[in-house]
């Protein structure tokens, strides 16, 4: 369904000057470094740079929230898309102090929302099946929802993006996104599960139990990326594995926020283990699990500022930091330029 | 010298209002829940904002660099002044990326720069003395460093300037800082000194050896801030220390960089504890011991790239997370604005 070619690996040797010969100690700029040499593997030009950078936030309902596992009831998920398109949100804060646009897709919430300019309706639903009693969705449904976020990133792209964050919005999707994870990495439940939002000792438990029988009842369906989209996913999760996925074609940085977005990049990174080149791994959130992730994923995160509210929140805070790594790449003296003799 | 006020250190019920009720789980956006608190705090207006925000990278020479300590020799200090002001260095590209001012202060490098524009002169001599041997500098030069640091600091607030970060650059001045916090911790050399931007293993050693001989020494004028910085400080370390205190003074919120910045960050805190109250410590470097210098200041560095550069790089390179911070305080929607029904 995609190709996506792994960039180069090796760095040339232009790349290696534009990183090394700079008036500073080798490796002294630390991840700002890596990331600099991520952006020119990817980019493969004489300078790097970040155009038109977009923040996606796909939202969507799950019919697992019926069971009161997060601290809010599915109604918030629209509520807090309405808040998207109205800019009141925490992502709309932090994408307009660092130059980001907002685009919001609905990916399948409850009740259908009124049309709006950043608005990208591309419903499957409205709302998954509770998948402690059944399939999430169909594998039709997922195939749909792959292509659903490729064309969102294909119309960027063909705007000349080439730097798209993944967030999302949907009471429920931690929930989803603990239970990929067990599927994904083969441990139990209450190894993924945390506290979401906030939820307390009990609904925590609960929330356990009701991911382990789900995966029980899914056992044998859980054997590769699509049937564990279908059998415990998100409309809004899948839409952003198909949207990962076409960024990595196309060649444009992938950020990745955190746990649900991380878990959909686990599972793009599970079907097209080259599409990782492309992933920038954003920030740590407190979402227990979330760390394990990363390690799974041999990521290290650039922010780890006690976040755990999603939208995309951590993407749009760690963009500042990438501008400022092209910027040393493109711009900051050689040790012969400045005529510092180290 | 400077009369500093301790800000009120409970929020009033509008500050609490405009962080909790907000539309987010309580807590949810971490430490920039604790940045906007602070910046509450110290600024006391309706909304908080940052103002003219300027980096200032204080510039001085080391007796002490004589014995070879360091990577490079003593003329760098010069040249890396001169790349500042041409624009090629690290602390400029992230100035430039992250729209902040920058001053360099040559607070006694070894031979004078040229008069330029963005260099301000307040020159202590033409570097320290070898403070393995002597005293770096005299008590009333501190005085004048003092000073002369608070004199920047004044002048920017005077152009409604109510945010400063501090650099620095002089080859040499790890050693200096961890001599600074041997004495102020009262802890052996060994644990203070590092490998400054890549010092080999006999150099680190010569290093240990150096400052612990120092610190016998001048053992009995190592009772408070003033002799500390007599004797084993630096020009730029002191002048630092006057412009933290001066911003305190003035309300303002300061950005404390890597290990050198927070040594001054220490002594600052040691003279004046209030002022701790308007510093922001902005990242964890490399450079072993900043990590215990932030545990004793109860700090919470909110960036950790694995940086070892200096010149205010994790300063320079936080000051967005600030921006973010003070956009969700101002402008992000409450509950009952946006309709949602937490």
């Amino acid at each position: 369904m995609f190709t996506i070619t792994q960039p180069d690996t090796q760095p040339s040797d232009h790349i290696q000057h534009q990183i090394n010969n700079k008036t500073k100690p080798l490796g002294a700029l630390g991840q700002l470094e890596a990331v600099a040499l991520q952006l020119a593997l990817i980019q493969q030009t004489e300078k790097i740079e970040i155009m038109h950078p977009h923040l996606l936030v796909f939202a969507g309902d799950h019919g697992i929230a019926q069971h009161g596992l997060s601290i809010a009831p599915s109604e918030v998920t629209a509520q807090m898309v309405a808040n998207f398109l109205a800019g009141g949100a925490a992502i709309n804060c932090f994408c307009r102090t660092n130059d980001m646009a907002l685009k919001v897709i609905d990916a399948g919430i409850k009740v259908e929302p009124e049309d709006h300019p950043n608005l990208v309706k591309q419903r499957l639903g409205h709302g998954t099946e509770d998948f402690s009693q059944y399939a999430a969705m169909t594998e039709s449904t997922v195939l749909h929802a792959l292509q659903y976020g490729a064309d969102v990133v294909e119309k960027l792209n063909q705007k000349s993006c080439n730097l798209v964050g993944f967030g999302e919005m949907g009471i429920g999707n931690t929930s989803s996104a603990a239970a990929i994870m067990a599927a994904l990495l083969n441990i139990p439940a209450d190894e993924c599960v945390g506290r979401g939002t906030g939820i307390d000792d009990q609904q925590l438990q609960r929330k356990v139990d009701l991911i382990t029988q789900a995966l029980d009842l899914h056992a044998e369906r859980l054997s590769d990326p699509l049937s564990i989209l279908a059998s415990v996913g998100g409309f809004e999760i899948a839409q952003i594995v198909g949207g990962m996925l076409k960024a990595a074609e196309n060649k444009m940085t992938v950020l990745v926020d955190g746990f649900i977005s991380t878990a959909a990049a686990m599972l793009a990174v599970s079907m097209y283990p080259e599409a990782n080149h492309y992933f920038i791994y954003c920030h740590c959130s407190e979402e227990s699990g979330h760390q394990r992730m990363l390690q799974h994923l041999n990521a290290t995160p650039l922010l780890s500022l006690g976040l755990r509210l999603g939208e995309g929140t951590g993407a749009a805070l760690a963009l500042p930091l990438l501008r400022s790594a092209c910027c040393f790449y493109n711009e900051m003296a050689s040790f012969e330029d400045a005529g510092v003799t180290v």
